[in-house]
C-alpha cells in the first residue's frame, strides 16, 4: 500500500519543488496534466518573454531587431547543447520541423556514403522518422530495411550489430527514448558499432531531449535531431534542432541550399557557397518568435540543471510504476516501459485491452494523458511541473476507472 | 513642388487611413519605417491574440489545444488564399521556411518531368531561390539555366518564351514582384508559355502577397511560395507558405514525407500514405504560435480588403516616385522601379553610388530603409500602417542628405 502521505514526502523532500510554481496552471484546481511527454506546460517566464519579444523587439524595434535575430538559432542552439545534448557550442542549429530536419540529416548522410546501399530503422520507430526515411530511400534507390526489435526494450546493440553487419549500410536511424515504452537506447555503444561499419547513426532524440542526460559529444554522436515541445517546453509546434558533430561539418552539405545556410547572407553571390560551420545546416529565416519561447524554456531547463531533472523524472516515473504494479496490474494493466529507472525516459507506457476508453475516462475524471494504438496509454508526468501527489491522485482516479464494467467486466 | 500639404491631403481622403493606428508604433514620435517590405510592422490586434493564444491556448488547454491546431495550417492557409492570393480552399498550406517550401514544390516539380533536363531562372532572382535551384539541380543531375532579364522590368514572356523553346524544361522559377526593382511579372502569361512548353511554373510571391491582387486560380498557376513576413505582417521568420493548384494536387508527392503530410496522423500504419488534398504537402508539426500571428495578420488584411490595399500601396510608391523626380534625380539618384503603377510592387529602388552611405544616414535621421548592395536603397512602406505624411517627411531628410559632401561632392 502506497500512501498519499509518501507522495506528499516526496514533495516535501524534493530540490526541484520550487520549480512546480513556475508553470502556468489551467484555472480549476482539480486537473492533473500528464502528458508534458506530449506538449511541455508552459512555463511562466515564457508569456513575459513572448509579450516582451512581440512589443518590444518586433514592435519598437522592427527590422533593426535583425541585429539579435540573425544569429538567433545558433544562440540557442549552443545554449541547447549546453543545457541538454552535452555538446560544446557551434554544433547545434534549431529552426524547421523535426520532419525536415530528419530528412536534411540523412540526406547529408547518404550523400556522403554514395556506395552504401540502406538505411536502417527499426520497424517500431515513431512514423515520421520511418515515413521521412522511406521517400528518401525511394528517391535515391537504396533499400529501406526494418528492425524487428523488442517492443519493450527497443532497439538492442546486437540488433544494430547484425543491421550493419553486411557493411552496405549508409544510415541507422534510432530513438534515444521509444516513443511508446519510453526504453533508452544505448548511444554510445550503437554509435560506435555502426560506424565501425561505415554507417552514420542519425539520432532522434525527440522524447529523450530534457527527460535524460546524455552526452552527444562524448558519445562520438554524429548526427541528431529533436523537437522541442515535449520535455523541453517550447510551445506547440515549436523548432525542431540538428546537431552535426564539429568534426564532420566541413564534408557535409545539406540539401536545400537556403540563403540562411550560405557563407554571406548579404553577398547574395552567383552561387551557394555554404557558411564555415554549424550555420551551413540552416535553410531559411529562422522563426524568431518561437526561438524567444525556445530559449526562455531552455534558460528554465539549465538552471534547474539536467542531471537533477533526470533525477526526478525517475522518481515520477518510479512512483508511478509503483503505484500501476499496486493497483493496477491486478485489474489487468501492463507495463510497457523498463523498470530499470537508467533504461527509461519521462514517461511510463500503460497496457491495457480498453486503453481508449480507459483514457477517455481518465480525461472526463481531469486527468490528461494521451492513448495510443492499439493499447497504450502515455503517462508523462511534465517533468518540472508535476507534483508527486498529483501522480499519485491521478492513479487513484485510474485505479477507480479501472474497476468500472465497460472497463474490466469482471 | 509637391508640398507637404499634398501629403496630408492623401492621408485625409485615404479609406484605409483609419488602419495607421492598428500597427504597434516605436517610442519616440521622430522615427518613420519604411523596411515593410523586409519585416511588417506589428498589427495591435496581433499583440493580443498572441497573448491568448499563449495564456488561453498553450497555458490553459495545453494538448487539449490540438482539438483547434490540428489543421491551422490549412485553415490560415485558406484565409490567406481567399484574403491575398485568388485562390479558393483547399490548395494553400503554411508552415516551414519559405526556402523549404521552394524546394519542396521544386521538387515535385522535377519528379512529376522526370524526362525534363533543365529548370530556368533570372540570374538576378532572389539568392534563396537560386540556391535551392542550384542544390536540387546538381542532386537530380538536370541543368539550372540562368536567364539575363532587364533588371528594371525584370523576367518578360519573351525571356520565358525563349527559355522553354527547347522543350526540355521541367521548371520556370519566377518572382512575382521583384525583391530589388518590385516590378511585377506577367502571372497568366508565363504560365501559359511555359505550360505550353511542358514546364511547371514555380511562382515565388514574396514580394508580392499583401501588395498586389492576383489570382492565382484565375492565372492557372501550378505552384506558388511566398512568405508571410513581409506585406503581411506576420512576425520576424513568420511561416512561409505553398499553393498547390487542386487539379495536380493528386498528381504530386512531396520529398519530405513528415508524418503531417500523411492520411491519418494517428493511424502510425506501416508505410507513408499521402493525404488526400492540401494536406499532403505538409512535412512536420505546424508552427502553432506563429501560425495565430499570421492568422491575426490576415485577419486585419481582410478587412481591408488586397484590392484597396494594393491601391493605396500604388499611391504610397507614386509618391515615393514623385518625391524622388523632384528632389532626389537632379542630385543623382536613379529610379530603379518601373513607373508603371500596375508594373510595380510595394516598394521603390532609389539607385545611387553612395547608396550604402546614404541609407545609413537616413537610419541615422530616423528613417528605416534597407540597403541591397551594390547601390540600391529600397524604399518599402508598410502598406496599411505608413502615412502619405511620413513619406513625404523621409524623402525630405532624404533630399538634405543627398546634398551633403560625402554623398554628393559637387
Amino acid at each position: 500500500m502506497i500512501a498519499r502521505a509518501a507522495a506528499e514526502e516526496l514533495d516535501r523532500t524534493d530540490p526541484l519543488a520550487g520549480f512546480t510554481d513556475r508553470f502556468v496552471r489551467p484555472p480549476g484546481a482539480d486537473r492533473i496534466y500528464l502528458n508534458g511527454n506530449s506538449l511541455g506546460p508552459l512555463p511562466v517566464v515564457t508569456v513575459q518573454r513572448m509579450a516582451s519579444a512581440i512589443r518590444d523587439e518586433w514592435g519598437y524595434e522592427q527590422s533593426d531587431g535583425w541585429g539579435r535575430w540573425l544569429n538567433i538559432s545558433e544562440r540557442v542552439g549552443d545554449l541547447l547543447g549546453r543545457a541538454a545534448l552535452g555538446a560544446g557550442p557551434g554544433q547545434v542549429v534549431l529552426g524547421d520541423s523535426t520532419s525536415v530536419q530528419l530528412y536534411k540529416a540523412a540526406s547529408m548522410a547518404l550523400d556522403a556514403r554514395p556506395a552504401a546501399e540502406a538505411i536502417v530503422v527499426d520497424r517500431g520507430e515513431f512514423p515520421t522518422d520511418r515515413y521521412v526515411l522511406e521517400g528518401l530511400a525511394a528517391s535515391r534507390g537504396v533499400e529501406l530495411r526494418y528492425l524487428d526489435c523488442d517492443p519493450l526494450l527497443g532497439p538492442q546493440p546486437e540488433d544494430i550489430a547484425r543491421s550493419v553487419a553486411s557493411g552496405d549500410v549508409a544510415l541507422v536511424c534510432v530513438s534515444l527514448v521509444g516513443y511508446r515504452s519510453a526504453a533508452v537506447a544505448d548511444l554510445g555503444e550503437i554509435t560506435q558499432l555502426a560506424r565501425h561499419a561505415g554507417a552514420f547513426t542519425l539520432w532522434d532524440l525527440s522524447h529523450a531531449v530534457g527527460a535524460i542526460e546524455m552526452s552527444l559529444d562524448g558519445a562520438g554522436v554524429d548526427l541528431a535531431v529533436g523537437c522541442t515541445y515535449k520535455h523541453l517546453n517550447g510551445g506547440p509546434g515549436a523548432p525542431a534542432f540538428l546537431y552535426v558533430r564539429r568534426e564532420i561539418q566541413a564534408g557535409l552539405r545539406q540539401p536545400i541550399q537556403g540563403w540562411f545556410g550560405s557563407r554571406d547572407l548579404f553577398t547574395m553571390g552567383p552561387t551557394y557557397e555554404p557558411a564555415d560551420g554549424v550555420r551551413r545546416f540552416l535553410a531559411g529565416t529562422p522563426p524568431v518568435l518561437a526561438l524567444v519561447a525556445v530559449e526562455a524554456a531552455l534558460e528554465l531547463l539549465a538552471e534547474a540543471g539536467i542531471s537533477r531533472v533526470q533525477t526526478r523524472s525517475r522518481a515520477l516515473t518510479g512512483l508511478a510504476i509503483d503505484l500501476s504494479d499496486a493497483w493496477l496490474a491486478p485489474r489487468g494493466v501492463e507495463l510497457g516501459t523498463p523498470r530499470d529507472p537508467a533504461r527509461r525516459g519521462g514517461h511510463v507506457a500503460l497496457r491495457h485491452p480498453h486503453a481508449e476508453t480507459l483514457c477517455r475516462r481518465l480525461h472526463d475524471a481531469g486527468v490528461v494523458a494521451d492513448f495510443r494504438r492499439p493499447d497504450v496509454i502515455r503517462v508523462g508526468p511534465a517533468l518540472l511541473a508535476t507534483r508527486f501527489v498529483e501522480v499519485w491522485d491521478a492513479f487513484d482516479r485510474l485505479r477507480r476507472l479501472a474497476t468500472e464494467p465497460a472497463v474490466h467486466p469482471h
